[in-house]
């Protein structure tokens, strides 16, 4: 498989471009069919994208109006959109990635159900025999205090120990998977005195590090909630990793709906109604005003975030 | 059609309730099939409903594993995945509704495309003559700070003038379509000397504030989503009342979901990066603490607060 | 509106293309926002689009292996995946469209909710006058066989009865509209002595066959299932001639998917088992050889058909 | 898990029925809680139900107006809606099901994107040492014809074979396992000399037969086509034993829409236009019309078959 894939994207970046009277941006047009390696065999390479920050203004435009147009700027609409969780004009802008993952991570990630998926079928297809391992320093014990997380990381030598049996276990269970298949790759059998189980039953004894892969096409408003869901600290690494490059795929892809995206969802966080009640009665609106002047918050944000506080502008 | 429901309606509440092993939700069940009429000839009526709160615990569990069992109680498991913003166990509970509104309401409401719809198809069958007029005190001049907003009341006479003009011209726009239509009722034409247009066609001689009616079915997490941006101070006051009165009848069914996400979601907001790093600079320590000891946070809460702003718990 | 939005097109269609990496179709940049005219005053131009049939090919090989690779055609696979009702690989492309329709066409589109949308909102902003008049051809009584149909033409003088009736109604509907806002396109009043009611109260007082706008973006396998059921004999004449002209450009786009689209889905039937248990008892074996010899199907469809009907072969 | 699972099935099972006023199905209500054994350790377990068959009519006829009412009985209602591919009044019954099943089953259940899911956390929770392994009849040889079928089942001493390296290979993957999370199961180690690994991570070495579960929660509409897919006689035998239990249970729940779906949908076909040309060739009209007398074709299905063929009545 490999070897067929290489070629194939060095045809596809050794062709000329062509001209296009679509949206199109020079920084993602640079990583189109680039494999970006992640985790020990995985990859993502952009397949087609559509849009830019240019399609998110004209697709609140149409909404709003062209009142719009002279009130703000581009960069301060797609801000104030982000901001207000308005999600449909960034519904306008789609991605397309191929990508290479291990199935225990694909069945984290195809929980996200507005997508669009086509994956490689261990029905029709062989699989190749290509597990993950984690790195040493990814293996860690579980956490006490959260059920779902990693703690301390574990001594050099339990490391060993654990890679071993990882290895040993996954190496078992593809050479039982050959065995059962009993094809030579060419569909005629190694052994001809044996059966070639069928596929579809054969596939079931691959352990779930096996890597898969697929293309996955997904629109600018989804692929924010995927990424502000798994490049969160509360992601499994190895989903995060997936999920941090394709962040910097849309920093190069829509660098303005991505800063606003860092901002206001990354960085930012949601108060309760019963927090936002200790924080009136906490802040002190001297501070408030200090902090306020040194921040780097627009005049329209400042009023929204004093309003919020309940303290005088 | 209003003598034919109201003879519906009242069988269907005559009919002596059935046994079911389903979870079942006496509050609810006292709503089944009432109307709770809203604006002028509108109305929510609760068709059937799917769950309750303990269906979400037990989704969550199964999620989660027994460990959540010990870990907290039913109450405190659904606030904590309010909070946390999961939203699968929530997906779990379903309601059906039959909803009379006026068309640009219905053209609003449908934007929400997670749920199912059957709507009164004009298509088919004729629209009854009832056209939505607001009350005096909703009749109100444009804002001037927000495109989408209202601001002063009308006077009375102005109101008055308003009034007249949309009654005159609904009742024009429907004395021309049941011209249009010339069906005595049973399909037969009034006048036999004029064909009777396509009702298809007829139609599109009504005004937007005609009433349109349909089922509505959604899950509740889906539903949530729904009131919290048209039970909203920002939502146009036409759809609004319905999704109060929606909110009313979520209380009913699943009290604690409906009390969590009042709380975290309702009264709640979201802040910046930014936001939050003023809110570190002006908030005073032993404020907080103070705050915090009055308030009716849980330990966990007041622990994830304080971490939110930096101050030593 | 209309004069801003020309300026607008006409400077996108003097802007130079852009070199792109992308799947690109000559066919389709033709018709890159250009307007095509329907109805009397709506449009549909498309916005951009994502893939082309070598994309369909090449999200199925995914799937399936780079044994469909030699197998079959990149045609032979697209027909055989749309004869087979495969979806995914058609969900790989997408198409945006700008599109001026009429209220009630609009009501019936947003059916469609696998689709993203963003439409012009008469809270925010002025709807211009502009309403649909059918043609005289278009103006047809009730069908009596069908209820959601029309039949014959009416006679020109009751065509132009209906026509006046349908249009006074209209600019009545528009000039109250236009009282009611009291606004002189600049958010001043005309009149100042008057209040401007709020914009999102005045409009409930258009008729539905006023014009509304929005951007609508769709993949592939959705659009064709819209275009299955939306330019179909039982659609409404006004959503079907969106419907005719956008399967024009879907046939500019990817010709192969829409050539397969319509030999097995617009000219296909389903014909249920009872059906198939007539039909097989129906056909005559030669007759069948005979019409097969004839027909263009391949010969694997030629085998399956004779399957279908329990004819040897 | 199982002996909490089943004092939990018997309590709910042992509670006493509650009064309501929803729909409700005797037959669905008697298999309330029974879990339904599928393959070696899976079953399939009804929760809860929403509607009934006279809730699609009602759906139906809010759309199509009371006309409907007299012009046909509910059965021909729902068999006409089937027959015609109406897909929204099947969205208004919802079925909820609790499901243990292997993971590479789950991998391709959960393509059905349009469902409401809750999964058992393997990054929360200890999954159990049940894995799937067939029955020798059903271990057979790769399909040569067919790309993801089976053909001919496995000699006994090849299957024995081929049981004993997916077992051994099972046991060996869940024994390193257990020995990665070094959990006593109560969250102590089992040997306090070593690290617990991460939940998250220890997983990665189960092959994908072992069994994993869910709640899953779904409407009519998808289910039914769930069903038209995967109780398919080219669904892998895995999936489709679940499908055929479900669709019994449809059956107990839905009769006449269950019968409608297998009459229009299950033993049905698609024929594109060109094979269409070749019946309407190859047909007899004498032997059509005698087919049709001998049919259980109602009289409008008799003249839409010889409307299609392109016969006289």
């Amino acid at each position: 498989m490999s070897d067929d894939r290489n070629a194939e994207l060095e045809e596809l970046l050794a062709r000329p471009p062509e001209p296009t009277r679509r949206p199109t941006v020079p920084a993602l047009e640079e990583q189109l069919h680039r494999l970006h390696p992640l985790l020990d065999h995985g990859f993502v390479r952009v397949v087609d994208y559509m849009g830019d920050d240019a399609a998110i203004v004209q697709a609140a435009r149409v909404s709003y109006g062209k009142g719009t147009k002279t009130a703000s700027s581009d960069r301060g609409l797609i801000r104030y959109l982000m901001r207000h969780r308005h999600t449909t004009p960034f519904e306008m802008c789609e991605l397309k990635l191929h990508v290479k993952l291990p199935i225990f991570v694909a069945r984290q990630w195809i929980r996200h159900r507005t997508a669009n998926v086509n994956e490689y079928s261990a029905r029709y297809s062989i699989l190749d025999r290509e597990f993950y391992l984690p790195t040493p320093d990814q293996l860690a014990a579980q956490s006490t205090s959260n059920r779902q997380g990693r703690e301390q990381v574990l001594s050099p030598a339990e490391g060993a120990k654990v890679l071993d049996l990882l290895r040993r276990d996954a190496l078992q269970s593809y050479q039982t998977y050959a065995w059962l298949l009993n094809d030579q790759g060419d569909g005629s059998p190694e052994d001809p005195e044996r059966s070639m189980l069928a596929r579809e039953l054969a596939r079931m004894n691959l352990t779930v590090n096996y890597y898969t892969q697929w293309y996955w096409k997904i629109d600018l408003h989804n692929l924010l909630h995927f990424l502000s869901l798994r490049a969160d600290a509360h992601a499994q690494y190895e989903i995060r990793v997936y999920a941090d490059k394709i962040a910097e795929l849309v920093a190069a892809w829509v660098p303005v709906a991505h800063e606003a995206f860092r901002d206001y969802r990354v960085g930012g966080g949601f108060f309760s109604r019963q927090e936002i009640e200790v924080l009136r009665r906490a802040v002190d609106a001297d501070r408030v005003h200090q902090a306020l002047a040194q921040s780097g918050l627009s005049k329209r944000e400042r009023r929204e975030l004093l309003s919020k506080l309940g303290v005088e502008g």
